[in-house]
């Protein structure tokens, strides 16, 4: 009987993170500042460390990853790869199924892989404290855990909404150390403004992102952080599709598809870009983004530069964007709730080397349901739409009868999401379509200027 | 750099479970029934398999593990091995400390070893369904994993107060298609009484117990299936300590020192009994069951002949016992709020052959934290009892200049007790000395049959 997981040593830890945009046809489109003319690495320097703004420009193929960051990445690292026989046999699919398991970290999911790494670069820098912000608590959480083990202090603004009605990731991030504080504060001019406006305001992301960068940017000591979209925190998650692609051959197998979910990128982006490295080599491997129906950012978005958050404080990334103001449904995978996305997995859609599909919510939740009494562990809903996405490709290979080797990233346990499993089996759960007319009322908002 | 987590392979899952009878100096105490003659195996063939009725009082010192069971242990086990460097330097210790990390699996405890070994004999014997109790609602969901993965349909009479105060466990037995009740029911004759005297019954652990042998007892289809405190289901759980005594021989290291939470006992023994087993065979090594000061059965009881449950509807065995109508204060580490334990436990701390030690639950908090922060993993507060004896011990190394090694269970993670954590950092927890004349009180309700 062959292993159900496939485990690496610690030794096998990758020594490098992968970059991309080495393999890409054609250079990222340039960041542009709000003139239309493109930021420079040094304007930056205000949010974030040196080290940092070189990987988010670099074209280097490789990147070594520094030593005392692969020592703390032993904690959890590397994750394991399961293939998923009972799956299989309950679809009774000739499809090999696997599934890399990022939930094994102590924050229960990917995000602290680049937690860690941007802590530990800002130490370098002589940073003290980072601060961020966070919706449902995923990233907050992670980046809480990254700072107390590098002794950084981390204040977290977290959207009051989420603040008070899912306080458990809140209680991870004291847990760790970290400070948390319902956005919007009156501690930031962002906030004030905001409370001025609407005292009982419940917050938003992008509230919660303009204090984060108003801290960050006033204070010396202080720098800015964020859990996805920018190029190199995909860059960190590379530790993830590298070891799959090792625990892959050491199974025997090599992927048709790789899927993974998509929300701002960084999970995708993860798994995927080293599969895309052998696609550029020549090889015939599938890579595929789920995101959901209700925010179907790749799907049905327009590609041209949009701002990052609602408030228009970012400088503008080309990328697919439903509209900054675009405020999707509340779903219960928060982590994809997002009108755009990482810059690079824009661009490889673009160019069509990579595929997007939207599922609903109500059959992510079925699949999640499906996975947790065949494969055991309780994923997490945004981890689901990859499942469901997997599981749509697994049937229409028992219809075919072909034996294709699917593969996807399992991105966080669902411990946190238990509310979300019973809206589901009470029946409250609905599905979202984004109605046309509602993303070309959003797309009228969009910034005018930059090109795509 | 050694590694930071000792790794086994999946052929390193025990092929037998140790049975610690087999090494004790003195013959297991009998069970009793209530006319005070012992019960015989065939008296508990009504909510039994025959299977665990042998195991339950088997002299063998190895039972062989089902291939069937083995291959749904892959799913999580072999679980690993950490040597907890960062909480030694935080401790500045010159001990060793290893804790092997059983919240890997999908229930986020070490239950599941027992629930698949329980459901599997159950289903080889013809038997469809299981009843059993919960509290907080580990055990119940252990048990609903095993239902699912082995097609046993499995309902858990979870305490109505608990049901209620604690959603997130009653979700995840429904998410792996378990029936959860909040016990009292009016499906069951002792239910009825209960909500006949009492409409509003918050319920009790003695009460679900009741309900769900009744259940096991009056259908031919239904067993009843407990997740701690007997023979066979300490016997399941060695598998935890067998494959720690590997992973310490592959870090080159032996602990002098073994250290486990205790309610019911399964946990100590898990990890505990393969390393008895080297104790009897001349080795020294001090095996240390750890359990509350609000519930100190082993540290303050009394070893006498008492029932299981709070209604007095169970044998009666041989254990030390704080009275079977005690009640513990409501403490936050629900799995060791149990008036008796295991008597094999329970006769070898009898027989001075292992130790025993209270903590009070703030310092318990205390060391969980410190253990989060240094070693990222939020234990459940069951396991962080063991965290905290083994800091007692490790400070004591730091003053006596011992380098010794120690070794815990970190029996499960603590995703569904962060409200406790909270009531921690907000200075809401209690410490609970049990005043001596309230154990003398309950002591004085013990039965009258039997003699220890």
């Amino acid at each position: 009987m062959s292993e159900t997981k496939i485990l690496l040593e610690e030794s096998a830890i990758p020594t490098h993170w992968y970059n991309v945009v080495a393999d890409m046809p054609n250079p990222p489109a340039a960041v542009l500042g709000p003139d239309g003319n493109p930021v420079t690495p040094e304007a930056l320097g205000a949010i974030f460390p040196p080290a940092l703004i070189e990987q988010e420009v670099s074209t280097e193929r490789w990147i070594p990853i520094p030593e005392p960051i692969r020592e703390i990445y032993r904690a959890w690292r590397p994750s394991p790869l399961y293939r998923a026989r009972r799956l299989e046999a309950a679809l009774a699919t000739p499809a090999h199924i696997y599934y890399k398991y990022e939930g094994v970290s102590p924050a229960g999911s990917h995000k602290p892989n680049t937690a860690v790494a941007q802590a530990w670069y800002n130490r370098e820098a002589g940073i003290t404290r980072l601060s961020t912000e966070t919706g449902a608590g995923q990233w907050g959480s992670a980046l809480a855990l990254a700072g107390q083990l590098l002794g950084l202090r981390v204040r977290v603004y977290m959207v009051k909404v989420s603040y008070e009605q899912k306080p458990y990731r809140r209680s991870m991030i004291r847990t760790w150390g970290g400070e948390v504080l319902a956005s919007p504060t009156d501690r930031t001019e962002s906030g004030r403004k905001v409370l001025a406006a609407d005292p009982d305001s419940p917050g938003s992301l992008g509230i919660a992102i303009s204090e984060a960068v108003e801290e960050a940017a006033s204070r010396a000591d202080t720098n800015y952080s964020l859990g996805s979209v920018l190029n190199h925190v995909l860059l960190h998650q590379t530790v993830i599709g590298l070891e799959a692609r090792e625990q892959m051959a050491l199974a025997g197998d090599y992927p048709d598809m790789v899927f993974a979910p998509c929300g701002g990128g960084s999970n995708f982006g993860g798994i995927a870009f080293p599969f895309f490295a052998d696609k550029a080599a020549g090889r015939d491997v599938r890579l595929v983004a789920v995101e959901p129906t209700s925010c179907p950012t790749l799907t049905r978005g327009v590609y041209t530069y949009d701002f990052g958050d609602t408030a228009g404080l970012t400088p503008l990334m080309c990328m697919y964007t439903l509209g900054h103001d675009f405020v999707p449904p509340g779903i219960h995978a928060g982590g994809l709730r997002y009108h755009g996305a990482s810059p690079l997995v824009c661009q490889l859609h673009h160019e069509g080397l990579i595929d997007a599909v939207a599922v609903p919510q109500v059959a992510t939740f079925e699949a999640g349901v499906l996975f947790a009494r065949t494969e055991g562990i309780i994923a997490a809903p945004e981890a689901s739409h990859a499942i469901r996405a997997v599981i749509d490709e697994a049937l229409r290979c028992k219809e075919s009868g072909e034996p294709k080797t699917l593969l996807f990233n399992l991105s966080g346990h669902g411990h946190f999401d238990m509310a979300a499993y019973d809206k589901y089996f009470n029946g409250e759960l609905e599905d979202y379509e984004y109605p046309e007319e509602a993303i070309h009322a959003a797309l009228a908002h969009l910034p005018k200027v930059g090109t795509a």
